[in-house]
């Protein structure tokens, strides 16, 4: 029997760990995540393990109320020493749950804290990394990890602030923002002519069509760039169809404007175009385009009015408008404006398609290793079998040495743990290989140039960083 | 080499053997299944195997099908004798198999006997069967079994005489109703006003529009309850939607009984409408909902002619209405009124999708673990794969300690061998957490709280037993 | 650590190894491939390397493109040696992938060389290939490789002059046409009209209407079986649906015949008409009637015009249109005349509905067993996860045993090593079944059987061989 979670953990071979080995120390480049860099800046310190998980983290909140725990004890007003003990209470349960390996994983890298939590050890680990998070700021934290550059998510009007002062006090983490135009396109959305008003003030400009919807968006794209964005983002619910016969992008956003109905064909041809049109403004940048799809947000009306978004409270989409992903890669392809493009869904149902998908656009791709790719299993797919799933899938379809590897989509400071988890499965994927004749033992150093590839160096290069 | 089924079978690790110590000899829930309680309280023998497995078992049947067996050794007037034959004679060749699995678990649990059945063993195990069967009543072969209870599945128009006579004698194992109303949904079907007319008489009442028709259901639905039931069922081919443009319920039930034609968006809006009515009342007695759908019912005409229904000519529905489910769960929940739900799919490839979608209701649970979700792997899925498959889907998305775990879903007495298949299959998952590492051995305990919570606590707990 | 591809390769157990070789050395019956009759006939020897792998392989073309090597060295104007090398450097960095196990395979088995390929080797072995192929026409292959028929693809129009060339040259290796008649069906293609001609003349009649295209179709349908045909295939992107509200297929062919416009929904009418018709002539001459769907063709525009079809751009169809399979399926059993059908989707999210779906029709099977099954894992599934995945969910779905087992689909001569892994996936998944304990070792002769079954006894049997 193995120890719980060693310096061995799910290396079932030598190979593997020799192939851990080659990668354990190496830098992270975390591309996608949720950190809020004025945090970063201002470096601030959780007062205890409530801070630092409990606080935004709604996969654990959905943990707890699928548990039967009271709401009162997850986002209510409970102390926070309840609502730890109450975590605390469902941990042992969670056998075989992502979770349980990434919240022991960060008491053991980031707080040193080498026990498993229960109801017997909650008020030890309490105190335990009370101590430790008293003396380390988001930092520190980030330092520890050994991070070498994070790309955070921005809606296009923020003034990137924080990242700019980071920059300046050369902070030898590089943060980095991403443009993620998400409210310029959910033209369907209550609020978005608001937003229109405050987009058009962000670039100085006054938008009152098409044209100068797209002008002021380039405008905050450029002013991104300026500070050193490489990526782009978009959370879409599902891929947007453009239909001849529904109204053109530029009518839609005319009748919005003026308050007039459109038709959820109108609106998709809205959001069709304007991904054309930025997929296309990313390509000349040079910059990576993310497209996130697959979701139901919200299905539980009670909870979204009582909660709100993102409260462990959205699913996955059953279905992929497979057509449409089609559609709009095409279209780029054949302007030669096809951007680098990650793909994610949040269905894993759609693993082999996205990987033969991928394949089927990398023509032009200029010596860019997985020009398209199907990005590394996210959210509900983020756990051993969704991994390896997502590996080994990636592996029979496209060269392995082609992915970019791990991203945390995180809000948390101590999410960095995941990147060691990946890091392990991809070791012990390749390892198995060796180690069960699939691949040649005199070939080894190139097992190990493909687990360095797809832990940090394909990352850096596929973002220029 | 592992000897062919023993005690350590599907037992792959000295943890694994340890925690299935901990639930092999618990009673067993079996929480659906298509018992006759007529066959119960009679104690009614089996003449020979032939009358124990092949007079009703439509996945056998199917298999000697495949083999290309002719009808007449299937379903046809062949002698009970040679139909066993040719069962055996198919036998050796279902490796890997879950009928295969079954039915050496069925022969050595309940009849004794250790013997592989081939061509060459048919007639001695035939004989050996033969000596037990005439000594074996049914309530002999559940007692055996340790089966503390079973809910059957009824229409609302039964009597429930034999649940009835059973309760009086105090016979010691529960055999409960479960309300199915699948016939009053069917609207489209024919023979659905004929089936008003039988339902409103059970009722004691006269069914004239929809009031009326909810009215008979509710009463029935008391007369269940007040009969023990605390589960209902819905079987059905796929979950209806619900459309604002087509004919509402009361108009659509009005027209079925004048006679007038209805389109299938008129059916589905009648059939949303009762599901939603039905799932309310069975919030208000505290009962459970479950929903079984996923399935191309008889797409055989010839067959479906010949032989009829339930003969091993059904399907997987490929594709799943996911918004329908999401409306009929949010429309039930946005009422207060969201029953304890059990969701089964016929296809696996929602496995993924329906533990997502079950952790999105389960925030008004009242401390019930698991409210909404996802029911055991069923039918086509109940083997092997399918099983490992959807516990390790759950424990990754919900708590695995949350699921209620293993149902038959069977006709035949001799199922309840599928329970050990299952806990045996739940422990080895357990068992490899701990072994490789991946769960502490210092919380063993809680691990064998895990197995034993989903092998027994959660079921009785969740049905109130 | 085994050593790579040794003789016990992919086999993990001694029983894996014993069924192994019950079938190492049984001939080989290729029931779908893409070979030219007429290089067999002529005995054609390749150059090199590059002519044998990288002439046509656009799987290869596709890992190359996702490596970013430019089109220059993958279908350009690159010398062979310098397209050879490109080839070396890619594939160190395949692990994990079928191209790395099938290229080292045939080697190994046809060319004799045990090293693995890399920049370091590509000299080398570029040299010892040339050597060994300067040596050995198609026909030499052939014979290396124990092949005992192989079942080409050809239009109705072929005249195929030598496959009746190599008949009565009494070529100990039966070479076999198959009816391939997706020209005849894609009605919505450019070309159709002129194809129409084409077809006429080659049957020396005249097509007006659909009568006469039919009777085209089933003069030289009769024209292939008399040069012993025993297979068609259909190409379908997607299983077209019947629609009664649509055109009639007599309609539709008269449209198109004299240049009116019809929409989609009238030419899937004529596909569906087409389907039925043929299947039904497939039946009364005890033809096999081969389907294969699910894919998305030439989604990439630029490439298309620029490379064409067949060139590595091709994808899985994410949905796949369950219904109209049903119909289709219906349709033919209703009229007594369904033939013996074998189901390959490109997704393999439809291997568990694409098993049920085959049990549903085996009913008058007469004798034949697994008369309609799913096909082996193709083109993208054609890899060890996709192999395994697809034998173990026949083997829960369906008796293992009624499986026809492996082809090759393969444009080049060399493929026939995938038998071999085929083969060995196969054994070792039936060994893991023993030496687990899930089959009785007393019963290994019937693993044995079932092994030779699916590598041999099946498929001759099947298509009559």
């Amino acid at each position: 029997m193995k120890k719980f979670m060693q310096d061995d953990f799910l290396l079932q071979t030598p190979s593997a760990q020799k192939l851990y080995a080659a990668v354990s120390d190496t830098p992270i480049i975390d591309y996608h995540c949720h950190l809020d860099a004025k945090e970063i800046y201002e470096n601030v310190k959780f007062e205890n393990l409530t801070e630092a998980w409990l606080k935004a983290d709604h996969y654990k909140w959905r943990a707890m109320r699928n548990m039967g725990v009271s709401e009162e004890l997850i986002t209510g007003n409970a102390s926070d020493y309840d609502k730890f003990v109450a975590w605390a209470t469902v941990m042992p349960y969670l056998a075989g749950n992502p979770l349980y390996h990434f919240s022991h994983l960060e008491l053991k890298k980031y707080l040193g804290i080498d026990e498993a939590l229960s109801p017997e050890t909650a008020e030890k680990i309490w105190n335990m990394a009370k101590n430790v998070l008293s003396d380390t700021g988001a930092r520190q934290i980030m330092e520890k990890a050994n991070v070498e550059a994070v790309i955070t998510t921005n809606d296009p009007t923020e003034t990137l602030e924080y990242h700019v002062k980071l920059k300046k006090e050369n902070f030898r983490i590089k943060v980095l923002p991403a443009f993620r135009p998400d409210k310029a396109l959910n033209i369907e959305k209550p609020g978005f002519n608001a937003y229109v008003k405050v987009l058009a003030a962000s670039a100085g400009t006054e938008i009152t069509d098409l044209d100068s919807l797209k002008y002021a968006l380039k405008t905050r794209l450029d002013y991104f760039v300026s500070s050193d964005a490489v990526a782009s983002d978009h959370g879409l619910d599902y891929v947007p169809a453009y239909s001849s016969e529904a109204l053109s992008a530029e009518t839609v956003f005319g009748c919005v404007l003026s308050g007039k109905p459109v038709t959820k064909a109108d609106t998709d041809n809205f959001k069709f175009e304007m991904l054309r049109f930025l997929g296309t403004e990313y390509y000349k940048r040079g910059m990576v385009m993310e497209i996130h799809f697959g979701c139901v947000r919200n299905p539980n009306s009670v909870t979204f009015a009582q909660i709100g978004a993102d409260s462990g409270f959205d699913c996955i989409r059953r279905d992929t408008d497979a057509d449409n992903l089609f559609a709009l890669l095409d279209a780029l392809r054949s302007a030669n404006a096809l951007p680098k493009t990650l793909l994610f869904s949040l269905n894993p149902a759609d693993n082999d398609f996205l990987v033969s998908l991928s394949g089927a656009f990398n023509d032009d791709a200029d010596g860019i290793k997985g020009k398209v790719q199907q990005g590394s299993a996210w959210w509900f797919n983020d756990h051993f079998d969704g991994m390896n799933k997502q590996i080994s899938t990636y592996a029979a379809g496209m060269p392995i040495d082609s992915f970019i590897g791990m991203l945390t989509d995180s809000r948390s400071l101590l999410s960095y743990a995941r990147h060691d988890y990946f890091r392990r499965i991809l070791a012990n994927y390749l390892g198995n290989l060796v180690e069960s004749g699939m691949y040649p033992e005199n070939c080894f150093g190139y097992l190990e140039k493909i687990a360095r590839d797809v832990a940090y160096e394909n990352v850096k290069a596929y973002f220029n960083l």
